[in-house]
C-alpha cells in the first residue's frame, strides 16, 4: 500500500523515528547557534534564475518547474538551500561587511533522486560562513560538521580532504579549452586512467605527467609529501598543498583523516577545500562541505564563503531506535476534574493521555495511570 | 531588492525571527507530546490524487502541480497537511482501531494566496484526533488549539463556534438539490440576506424561515436558546444545538466565547463543529479547526476525526520582539589553546564567536570576551 500511494523515492517519517529528526535538528542548530550562527529560514519556491545558475546543469535537472499564475514566470521548487543562504547573504544582510554566519535546517526536493537509496525529498541542515578567506573558517566549519553528526549519532568518522584549486590551476597552466577540461574532470572523478592519458596526450608537460599523476595522489597527511614533488609549482598548487598540510595538523588524531587530489565532485561552486564524511557501514557520504567563494557573485556580492551540509533524512537510518516514553492514562470521565493535575504533570514534561474508550496500555502507549484516592491524586501502575 | 527577487506572497524567514519560529514550534510540539499526540512529518510531494479529492475544487486550485519524470503521473505539491494526516490515520496506522492522535509542523505552498496579506508559504501547525466522535474529543482539541496559540504569544483569544451539521441537516430535509445548496452556502456565507430570501422562496416550511433566520443566529451562548426555539427539531440540529451548549458550558469563563450559526467555513471536509480563533488587532482568524469525520473514507477507513490548525508563519507577526543574545568574543588568534574552554562554554548554551578580523562588538554581536590571564582563562566586557 505504502508503495502505490506515494510517489517512488518519496516517504513519511512516522511517529517511531519522527520525535528523533526532531530532536536531532534542535541538538545541531543548537550548536550552531552556540558557534554563532544565525538561523534563516528561506522559501521553498523561488524564481528558477534565483535557485538556478545558467552553468549548473546539475542543479537544474534535480529543479522541480513550476508555473507561477500570479507572476507568470517560471518558480522551482528548491533543490539546494546553499544559493538560498547566498542571495540572503548578498541582499539581505549586506550591510554586513564582516563576518557572517548562517544555518538552516529545511527540506530541499529532487526531481530525480541522487541515488538507488536516496530520498527525493532530504532534509538539509547546513551551516555557511561568509566573509574570511582564511583555512581557520574551514577548520570552524569542518568542526560545526564532525560534531553536527556525532549529534546525530555516528561513530567513527573518517573525513575526506580534496582541493579543487590544484586541479582548476592544472587546467588553467595548461590552458585547457572548457570541453576538455570538463571531460577530464569527469575522468578524473571516476579515477579512469585509460581516458585521462588519452585526453591529456597532447597537453605540454610538466602538466601531462601532473594530470595522469592526481589519481594516485590520496591517502594519509604523508601523501601530501609525494604531492609536493610530483606536481608542478604553481602558485594555486602551493596555496592548496599548504591549506591542506595545515587541515592535516589541526586534525591529527581528532578524527581519521585521508586525502584525495582527485576527489573533485560534482556541483558548480566549489573553488578551494572540499571536505566529505563518512562512516562504516555506509557507501554513501553523510555530510559534504567546501570554500565557495564567490557563491554570491550572481546576487551582485562575491565574497569568501565556507560551509557544509548533511542530510538529516539519511541520518535517520542510524539513528539510535529510541523506545517511546510511556504516558499516564486518565479516564476521560475524570474531566473536568482532574485537568488541574493533568496540566501540571503535562508541565513537568509527563505525557498525560486522555482515555476516551477503555483502551489496553498498549493501545494507549501508557504504563501507570491517574486515580482519585481519598489522599487526592495518585499515579498508579497500570497494565 | 527583496521585491523582485522574490515571487509575490513569498518571503525569507531572516535572523531576528527564524529562532522564535523554531522556538514557538518547538513550545507547541513539546505541548502536543505531553497530551499523547504522536509527530508525524508527511513529504512536500505527493500523487495529485492523494492530496486534493475531486469534489475540493477550493483546495486544488490551491495546489501546484509538477510532472513527474519518474513516474509520469501528476504529483502535488502540498497545500494542506490534514489530507495527508488522514492517509497515514488511513493506511500506515491501520492496525489501530481506537485513539489515534497525530500532530506535524511543516511548510505547505499555495498557488494563490489565501489573502492580500497571506503568505503563500504557510508553516501548518497543527494536531488531530481519530477515532472519537464524543464532543470530549473537539474539546481536547479546542483546549490544545487554545494553549498553542497562547504560546504563540497570542492574547484576549476570542473563540467563535459554528456547526456545519446544522445546516446540512436543513439542506436534507427541505431536499435541496446540490447546486442549490452551494449558492445557499455561498450566500449564507457572506451574511447576504437578500440572496437567501431569494433562494429559499421556494422551500417548504419550517426550513424556509429556517434559512433565513440562520444570519441572525449568533451571539452569546445565550443565542443558543432562541435557536432552539427559530429552528425545527431535526435529529441533526438538536445534536448540533446539544453539542454547542456543552462548549459552552466547558469553555465558559476560560476564553471569550461567540457562537454563529450562519459561520459554515470554505472547505470540504468538515461534518460537525467548526471553531476558529480571533484575536484583536487581527482581521484574519489565527487557527481553525472542527470535525471531519470520515476524511480519510477516500483513502478506505471513514472514522471520526478532530482537529485543529494554525498558521506559524503568519503568527511571527505579534511573537514578542527578542532582543538577541550577546556572545563571548574569542580572537581566532587564540586558538587551539582556547578550544577546550570554547567547547566549555558553549555546552552552556553561550554564545562564543571567533573573531578573524577584530571586528567591533556591534558587528560581532558579542558583550564580552574571553581573555588569557595569568589565573587561566576569564571573560571581560567587550565594547
Amino acid at each position: 500500500m505504502r508503495n502505490w500511494l506515494l510517489p517512488e523515492h518519496i516517504a513519511d517519517i512516522l511517529p517511531a523515528t519522527a520525535r528523533q529528526v526532531e530532536s536531532a535538528k534542535a541538538a545541531m542548530l543548537e550548536q550552531f547557534r552556540t558557534a554563532g550562527y544565525e538561523l534563516v529560514s528561506p522559501p521553498l519556491i523561488e524564481y528558477i534564475e534565483a535557485l538556478v545558475s545558467e552553468d549548473d546543469g546539475a542543479l537544474d535537472i534535480k529543479t522541480f518547474k513550476l508555473d507561477d499564475h500570479l507572476s507568470g514566470r517560471q518558480l522551482g521548487l528548491r533543490a539546494d538551500i546553499t544559493p538560498q543562504v547566498a542571495r540572503i547573504d548578498a541582499h539581505l544582510l549586506s550591510e554586513r561587511t564582516g563576518v557572517t554566519r548562517l544555518c538552516y535546517a529545511g527540506s530541499v526536493v529532487h526531481a530525480r533522486p541522487n541515488g538507488l537509496m536516496s530520498s527525493r525529498e532530504p532534509l538539509q541542515v547546513g551551516a555557511e560562513l561568509y566573509g574570511y578567506a582564511g583555512i581557520e573558517a574551514d577548520l570552524e566549519v569542518i568542526g560545526l560538521m564532525l560534531d553536527a553528526l556525532r549529534l546525530g549519532g555516528v561513530e567513527n568518522i573518517r573525513l575526506d580532504v580534496g582541493h579543487i584549486a590544484i586541479f582548476r590551476g592544472l587546467v588553467a597552466a595548461a590552458a585547457l579549452d572548457a570541453t576538455s577540461a570538463r571531460e577530464l574532470f569527469a575522468a578524473l572523478q571516476s579515477k579512469d586512467g585509460a581516458t585521462i592519458r588519452e585526453l591529456v596526450a597532447g597537453v605540454a608537460e610538466p602538466y601531462r605527467s601532473a594530470f595522469i599523476a592526481l589519481p594516485e595522489l590520496y591517502g594519509p597527511a604523508s601523501m601530501l609529501e609525494s604531492a609536493r614533488s610530483r606536481l608542478p609549482s604553481l602558485p594555486e598548487i602551493e596555496l592548496g598543498l599548504m591549506q591542506l598540510s595545515a587541515i592535516a595538523r589541526a586534525l591529527q588524531g581528532k578524527v581519521e583523516l585521508s586525502f584525495d587530489l582527485a576527489e573533485l565532485r560534482s556541483g558548480f561552486y566549489h573553488t578551494g577545500l572540499l571536505f566529505t564524511a563518512y562512516a562504516p557501514g555506509w557507501s554513501d557520504a553523510l555530510a559534504r562541505g567546501g570554500r565557495y567563494d564567490n557563491v554570491g557573485r550572481r546576487f551582485g556580492r562575491a565574497r569568501p564563503a565556507t560551509g557544509f551540509s548533511l542530510d538529516l533524512r539519511d541520518l535517520i537510518r542510524i539513528l539510535p531506535a529510541r523506545h517511546p516514553a510511556r504516558g499516564i492514562r486518565v479516564a476521560a470521565r475524570q474531566l473536568p476534574d482532574a485537568s488541574n493535575e493533568v496540566a501540571r504533570l503535562r508541565a513537568t514534561g509527563e505525557i498525560v493521555v486522555l482515555d476516551y474508550l477503555g483502551e489496553s496500555a498498549e493501545a494507549l502507549g501508557c504504563d501507570r495511570e491517574l486515580v482519585a484516592t481519598s489522599e487526592g491524586w495518585q499515579i498508579v501502575p497500570f497494565h
